[in-house]
């Protein structure tokens, strides 16, 4: 029986509180409005946003209301559509957005940038186009992290927040093009493009920073030195594409000396993976001063990076990656072809696999260092 | 007679300690010895760098040794070359330079700098590539500024840090192409590479500011918005290119916040040429999110410059501009070209020409912001 325009009655991971555990729940998901699409998540990644949002001290990012259903690295299947949507049909297969790509905007216009703005300020407070969430709980309007909301199996997107993939596409790997794998790859690939032969250093070595040693490796960078305090993640690093690992714990100078001697002088990228703003300053600090190029992927709302005036006189530069500057709703299907012509990997990055009602498990798997990705089946 | 070889003795402005005035004195240029060049320095810029150097808190400079010429934005003829120079012959117009460009190491054969380092850490600290001075005074040494020391009759560079020019160029101009100029007009077309119909927003409209203003304009901004706190300097923005001028104190809220009221989220372009970190600050968050780009000219070694990190991952670009990103050797001649052709204006930039015993005149000028710049006839 087809579900069209019906309530759907599903199970989601629902965060009533800050620092509380997420409840499983029976939610109520309302059918697609105009120029919506309502999707069926089959996967989902736990990423450090999420956990970060729960479970954080409140200073790394800014508020948003609750009860809200967490999620944003996800892959699923078109259940229906609303009204105007022409490129979605039920039963594509798609990776919903939390940047999304209207294509008609002045920056969708521009190759300088992949930050569009449509729906912007409604998805970053948890609602859609007409300030509502689709997605309540007991008769309450539940919130949608980021206009996605991936922790429940079903929910609804703006269609320009949703890419359309290939038919063939492992929906439990390349839910990781969400969010993670694809910033860190573009962090060193889009936004800092990485030159062949360069000198790299990435600094933390979750998926984020992994991704991005992934994208070095593609870049044909020959030396891409890993950097972390968890040396645990050093074979993975390894498996990816880093020539060689740093624990900045084992050397008695700051991270950026030892570095600049390894490198002669600095490398040629350095790549923030991990959100703080004193490594900012490190990555910045151990990239070559004529034309180093550290890339911030790491998110933090907290205090300010310092920067030595003098160092970004000599030649450096600073810049920003979001969701590694892909072009999201153009880029993410060529990302998943790249995955499926073996270009790309994402399996490396699944340490583990758990059902929903096990997501508090993958929190503390995520927040104790011991996994890179967990997929969330649905 | 020729003076080949010889000692010379002439006449130059010696500092012999911070804070004091400069010292008309008789000093000794010494020959040149092997890739060095003897110049007769003609005319010479007063630039805000020399100043604090003499006069700042200490703070925003490195310390370097006394007595000491200052004087590093000059214009001159060759008197004599050392043994092993092959390109400079006497009576050769030049402008001698502070940034090397040696034509062989990594750093000249790559396009994304401009930063030699030949002789670098010796004449940052006044000497000369065997650790003296070719300048005495009293018989004692005195420490050449940044290599240069063009408040004297003479001097003695590297012939790897002088710029030959066309003979028909006139010096008492086109000096100021060796530092100020050239500084603030690559920071908007080298370094920043403005495009057309940008908007761009330049913090400090002196020497260095009004030069990033004709750079913005010879890039065909649309937009060239000038920020000063002295509405003085504002007419001969318009003159060189400002479409329109702020002043800070006019306003009640941040600067940046009434530069992205104006131009609808922010300027494409950001050039700071003032020096204060916090001003830095300002110029970077003045820029629009997505793609916005901001360029330190302005230096100091002081406190270091605060940036949200959120406003470099949403797009903005922080770089540093050092001599404009022009390849000194190389560019400086070129620079001249534009000059002579009208391409580039310097006229405009000379608010007073003073004898060299006047030459504290010029710092009393420079510092109550009564000259944009004073040319020193030697």
């Amino acid at each position: 029986m087809s579900t069209t325009g019906q309530v759907i009655k599903c199970r989601a991971a629902v965060a009533w509180e800050h620092g509380q555990p997420l409840v499983i729940e029976d939610v109520e998901v309302a059918p697609p409005k105009a120029h919506e699409v309502r999707i069926r998540n089959v996967a989902t990644g736990v990423c450090h946003t999420d956990w970060e949002y729960m479970y954080g001290t409140g200073e790394g990012m800014k508020p948003r209301p609750f009860p809200l259903v967490l999620g944003h690295e996800a892959a699923g299947v078109v259940e229906s559509v609303g009204p105007g949507v022409t490129i979605f049909s039920p039963g594509d297969q798609v990776i919903p957005l939390f940047l999304p790509q209207c294509g008609e905007c002045e920056r969708c216009l521009s190759p300088k940038t992949n930050q569009c703005r449509k729906n912007w300020a409604n998805t970053q407070m948890g609602v859609l186009a007409d300030g509502t969430s689709r997605i309540s709980c007991r008769g309450q309007q539940v919130y949608q992290f980021l206009g996605v909301s991936s922790f429940s199996q079903y929910t609804v997107v703006p269609d320009t927040s949703l890419a359309k993939i290939r038919s063939d596409a492992p929906l439990d790997k390349v839910c990781l093009l969400g969010c993670g794998v694809s910033t860190g790859y573009g962090a060193a690939l889009k936004t800092g493009k990485v030159e062949k032969d360069a000198s790299c250093a990435v600094f933390g070595l979750g998926c984020v920073g992994l991704a991005a040693v992934m994208g070095c490796r593609a870049a044909g960078a020959r030396r891409i030195i890993g950097v972390d305090v968890n040396p645990d993640k050093f074979a993975k690093a390894a498996a990816l594409g880093a020539t060689e690992c740093v624990n900045p714990a084992d050397h008695g100078k700051p991270i950026q000396e030892v570095l600049a001697e390894m490198t002669d002088g600095g490398v040629d990228y350095a790549l923030e993976c991990v959100g703080s703003p004193a490594v900012m300053s490190a990555a910045l600090e151990s990239t070559v001063d004529a034309w180093g190029t550290c890339v911030i992927a790491g998110w933090t709302e907290r205090e300010a990076m310092k920067v030595k005036v003098e160092q970004i006189l000599l030649g450096r530069t600073l810049k920003g990656t979001y969701f590694g500057g892909w072009k999201s709703v153009q880029d993410v299907p060529r990302l998943v072809d790249d995955y499926m012509n073996h270009k790309l990997k994402l399996d490396e990055f699944i340490t583990h696999n758990l059902p929903l009602d096990q997501i508090n498990v993958a929190f503390d798997l995520l927040n104790s260092g011991k996994s890179i990705r967990t997929v969330i089946t649905l």
